[in-house]
């Protein structure tokens, strides 16, 4: 990869101990990678002038993937590639219960709506950005210049690389800006997935739970056309061929042993003051559990009788089961670290220390600030967040407004649009409204919009909504029978409509979206305002905090490339208990209940019985390792991050964090942040024993039977 | 301790690591102590010609005491001084919620009916009881003349021998007998015990659990006559002297440390065939967990919003628990470990030898016979333990059914009557049913026994009883409203009347009691004739085990005095789970909630915030060590069992199993059977800081400060 200008990073001195950390690759020369006990130099896993290992890694969807075949096969998890296995599914294959497994490469099913990323190049934009800002700018303004600036330069930047996509990333809010240079690869095909019962074991039940029996690993395949250049798919295509290919380690790792973790975690908000940390302990996350859990338990029950709908709606559920659970974890976790008391207590040091040195002068109030900010948005979450569920909740509402808001977006220039309405992002924008309006459900979003009307009544500006009046479960059922958004072909035709022509067209749910986008508006001008606010006095308060404390910090995760290293190791989640950190195919039977979650394929204990393991079980009594746990610093984002030895081989793939770890994205704590992966060797196990045999394996290099 | 007669029980020569058995401590000589890590000689522990460390454990009701000090100090388990903490609070002292200190031995509160059983000394009366026996009786008439042959042997030795109490206890059922002789102490009172918050810590969720963090200790004292001798209570009563005084280890136990515990354990069925497991796990603990889930829903329903009602109802809803969990546990555990499975594939080795071995030609049908006895009595057990329920769940019917049933056996000449209607026993069966009567709890009782009229509708011979007939709801409440059984004065009168008068008095429940009286002869006949016959072919099928396996074996435990040794240890409970075996207050402070049952008292958390520790805690920052888990094998009856260390030094106090280990009555395993003690330095410092202070240590000889 290409690093075209040293990313001006304030980066912490690492010594080996410390294993927080989600580093930009760029920084990797003043790690210790030696001391952590890495065994390959920082440039064989980055190289500025030349490829590395982080040039076998890409990003799929929300996901990140590996390339373990110079026939462009990637490994990532069951989750990611969960879409494309169900839409490859009909009455008579069902993938997801069977698992699929290709014949050959002319068998593997195209994964539409699927693309694969890689990193071409990144540089440091700061300046370009800072330039647009100018001190007297009102905060809303400054969010607005900020975000165009971006644009421009993404803009500009593919107007003089055709083919090529670049992103601008901000790493520190409102101080630092990256162009990330990408390529894209749009022929993604389905290659292997493991039976659900193998890949989801546990189901939302472990979720987030250590000690875990996951087999939670799929792989897929990126082609490019005949000239190796990005493509739509064709049978012409031919494989992508990976500027590097990941080695598998079909030895695997053990307790103790050194380990990286490569790929693209989304959010952290490790340098966030104490008020935010607040607002989303008291306001924010309840309001979030409250809501998804109340959608949960009404799309659980709609699905319980009918095995299509389950499908249709599984996707959805996970998505709000994850996030569920994941909120209270954080919650539990908060209160059981007082972490808010925690960072107050550091605050209170900070504002002595500035209060006594002249050079704060008039910054004292930084953190009064921050704080009247998130006083305001907490008295004003009932109405945002219920109407921010309006509009995304009902599915019906989300196509009507999506439809409406790129109808106006439409009339500007296109670096004044909404980022989702420019030329550039416009046809992913219709990708995901024709996936919403193809696994609608009307009844749910009728239920969900009756409820969401009924909470209304504690809301003063929701009840004063025009267009909400007449919108009883009546006039819910009328709408529903008097909509075209059900048709996806009206749907796609009507993304080329002005508002006018959709003003016309009398449909129920444009006229609502047409009702609230005022609202909406206001509501989009409010967090633009305040996150121009923010930007500003969160980067006073990180230079306060770097001159308080005499250290420099990793910037949060925004989605960038990170590195990030640790060890395999158990933890102790509380008194008199150690988790181990491999689990193995014994437990995954003592666990198999014969119950969902619980329950296997009778294959997996006859492979069991036979002790017909290959060359994968260290212990033919234990059986084959399934998941490993290991102290590197991951967030949502990683799922599918391959897990690296000191020799930079796959040992295992990232799919999830313990319970005690979802407060990694506020503190990462030695004691008890740990991250999941399947074990490769289960990896190859269950691709060779369930479905794939040899051919797989043998594509990777990897012979099931004889050792090293 | 005296032995009169060496027993002549089977056992193996035990090695080092195996640490399965509750040996009878007769036999100890034969054990390699120091091997198992004791550092003292078996006599040091049981010596036949004197007093050795067996003489400072006493039985307490259906508990095991330890001598603290030579004042009579008994540490024993604050659930089993529970009725005495109860019975000594009032309106004004809520003692269980607060805890109780007796300032000095003055205000010691006698703990009425409870009683303290030292043992003198034992031999083997097999030969006696064999003697009574013919082959050609009939079975119920063989129990019948092993009960009576017993009862003879004890009356004689009493006759003999004034003050003293005889017992025999069978060994192996149906070939050894053993006479013990006791002397019971009959003043025993309460000097301290901890808030409920801190002896039940965890409550019913913990129960079985580890890791656990309960506080489950009281102190008792015994006293006598001023001569010495045992004597009711009177102020004019001194202090007992015990012979032999254990001495308490302050500085405690570490991970590893070797420990054994001698108490008196219940009952364990390790011996049992195949056919006695399935049919506990098909047919009577099911019964069972049904039968005390519905009574326990019931009362925790009826105490819910009345604090006096719930302290009448609390040791009763305590017991179903405990047993239900218990149940639950061993279900759980025969089915995960495949224990029915395992033992059938044993008996079939068993049956191949003995068909191919001329010296067993005509027993191989030992174990088909043992089958029929237990499928006969699957089929009865609707109405046997229908008809068991019914006499014993609602407390008014126990009551009217012991005094039906005491006046029919006291018309017969002592020896000859059921045991608890002996002359030797008939105070102990009074004061039982006054405890039942002084804890009435009427409409807990009419709605239990309405449950069972409704479910006498599945059982056929329930529904033909003319008893129930009328005993609707309505004829429920017309009985309540007539019974004289409510009252205690006239239930202590009625113990001396004949049937006759009983039948007299018109009283709706001796009625009842008269009408099912039949039925219950039937029943208690047909167990006496099942016992017979299963004596006879249990005896048989040890033999033969032997014989097949070339090895002896321990008894079963049968409530007497045993000796069990292990370490300091933890376990792997499921994979990649490992407990370790000492929690502490940092975890007990964890686990608080506020809520019950992790509710602590805020002075737990006022003195680890300050550190004051004394000596009890090895590391300032974890606190005091709160509970130990062990590999001994133990069963209901060890509670209140000294844990002891290397040297005979009391290190903990046993109070619990894991819950793997509730399977340890039918199949004790390393891997998983664990017993669970308080660490006595949480004895000492709780004593110490809540409510006693000083004197009780310094009693014990502790300083709470100084170390060693």
């Amino acid at each position: 990869m290409r690093l075209i200008v040293s990313l001006l990073l304030l980066l912490v001195a690492v010594t080996a101990g410390a294993d927080e950390g989600m580093f930009p690759v760029s920084e990797l020369g003043r790690l210790d990678l030696a001391g952590a006990g890495l065994e390959i130099p920082a440039t064989a896993i980055f190289d500025p002038d030349g490829n590395a290992l982080v040039d076998g890694i890409c990003k799929l969807g929300g996901c990140t993937g590996s390339f373990v075949s110079a026939q462009g096969l990637i490994l990532t998890n069951h989750h990611c590639a969960f879409r494309a296995i169900r839409d490859a599914s009909d009455r008579d294959h069902d993938y997801l219960t069977d698992g699929f497994a290709a014949a050959g490469m002319a068998d593997e099913v195209p994964a539409v709506g699927y693309t694969v990323r890689i990193t071409d190049s990144y540089r440091d934009v700061s300046d370009e950005v800072l330039d647009a800002l100018t001190p007297q700018m009102a905060p809303a303004d400054r969010t607005r210049a900020v975000e165009k600036a971006a644009k421009s330069i993404s803009l500009r930047y593919e107007q003089e690389h055709p083919g090529k996509r670049a992103e601008v990333a901000e790493m520190f809010p409102g101080k630092t800006w990256v162009l990330y240079v990408y390529t894209y690869l749009r022929d993604v095909r389905l290659v292997y997935s493991p039976p659900l019962a193998v890949a989801n074991f546990g189901g939302e039940a472990d979720n987030w739970i250590w000690p875990r029996h996951s087999g939670d690993f799929s792989f897929m395949r990126a082609y490019t056309g005949p000239d190796g250049e990005p493509a739509d798919y064709s049978e012409q295509n031919v494989p992508y061929h990976p500027a590097v290919v990941l080695e598998v380690a079909a030895q695997g790792v053990a307790d103790g042993d050194p380990v990286f973790v490569v790929g693209y975690p989304g959010r952290t908000y490790r340098h966030r003051s104490s008020y935010h940390l607040a607002f989303l302990n008291d306001t924010y996350m309840p309001a979030v559990v409250d809501w998804y859990g109340w959608q949960i338990d009404l799309l659980e029950g709609l699905g319980a009788d009918d095995r299509d709908r389950q499908l249709r709606l599984a996707s959805r559920i996970k998505s709000l089961h994850n996030t569920h659970k994941n909120y209270r974890g954080k919650l539990q976790g908060i209160s059981r670290l007082s972490l808010v008391e925690q960072r107050r207590g550091e605050e209170d040091l900070l504002r002595e220390f500035t209060a006594a040195d002249d050079r704060f002068t008039g910054q004292s109030d930084v953190l009064d600030s921050i704080g009247r900010i998130y006083t305001e948005q907490a008295a004003a979450t009932p109405w945002e967040y219920w109407l921010r569920s309006l509009r995304s909740s009902p599915r019906i509402v989300r196509v009507a407004m999506t439809l409406w808001e790129n109808a106006i977006e439409s009339g500007k220039p296109d670096v004044e649009r909404e980022s989702p309405y420019m030329e550039r992002n416009r046809r992913q924008t219709l990708d995901g409204l024709v996936v919403t309006v193809e696994n609608f459900d009307p009844e749910a979003d009728e239920l969900i919009l009756a409820e969401l009307l009924e909470r209304s009544a504690g809301i003063e500006r929701a009840r004063q909504l025009p267009a909400l009046e007449g919108l009883d479960h009546g006039g819910l059922a009328a709408a529903f029978a008097g909509t075209h958004l059900l048709d996806k072909d009206y749907v796609v035709a009507a993304f080329d409509l002005s508002s006018e022509d959709l003003a016309a067209a009398g449909d129920p749910f444009l006229d609502l979206a047409a009702a609230l986008y005022g609202p909406w508006l206001d509501l989009r001008e409010t967090r633009k305002s305040r996150k121009g606010e923010l930007d500003v006095l969160q980067a006073d308060l990180l230079d306060l905090r770097r001159t308080f404390l005499g250290s420099e910090f990793v910037p949060d995760a925004n989605g960038t490339l990170r590195l990030s290293f640790g060890r395999v190791e158990g933890y102790a989640p509380r008194d008199a208990v150690w988790y181990t950190p491999v689990t193995t195919v014994a437990g995954l039977l003592e666990k198999d209940s014969g119950v969902d979650p619980y329950h296997l394929p009778s294959r997996t204990r006859e492979l069991a019985g036979a002790g017909d393991w290959g060359r994968f079980a260290p212990d033919s009594e234990s059986g084959v390792p399934v998941n490993i746990l290991y102290s590197t610093d991951t967030t949502g984002g990683n799922s599918g991050s391959p897990v690296l030895d000191a020799r930079g081989r796959v040992v295992g793939l990232n799919f999830d964090r313990s319970w005690e770890a979802t407060i990694n994205d506020f503190a990462w704590n030695h004691d008890y942040s740990r991250s999941i992966g399947v074990d490769i060797r289960y990896v190859l196990w269950v691709t060779w024993k369930f479905g794939a045999g040899e051919r797989l394996l043998a594509e990777m290099g990897v012979d099931p039977v004889a050792g090293d």
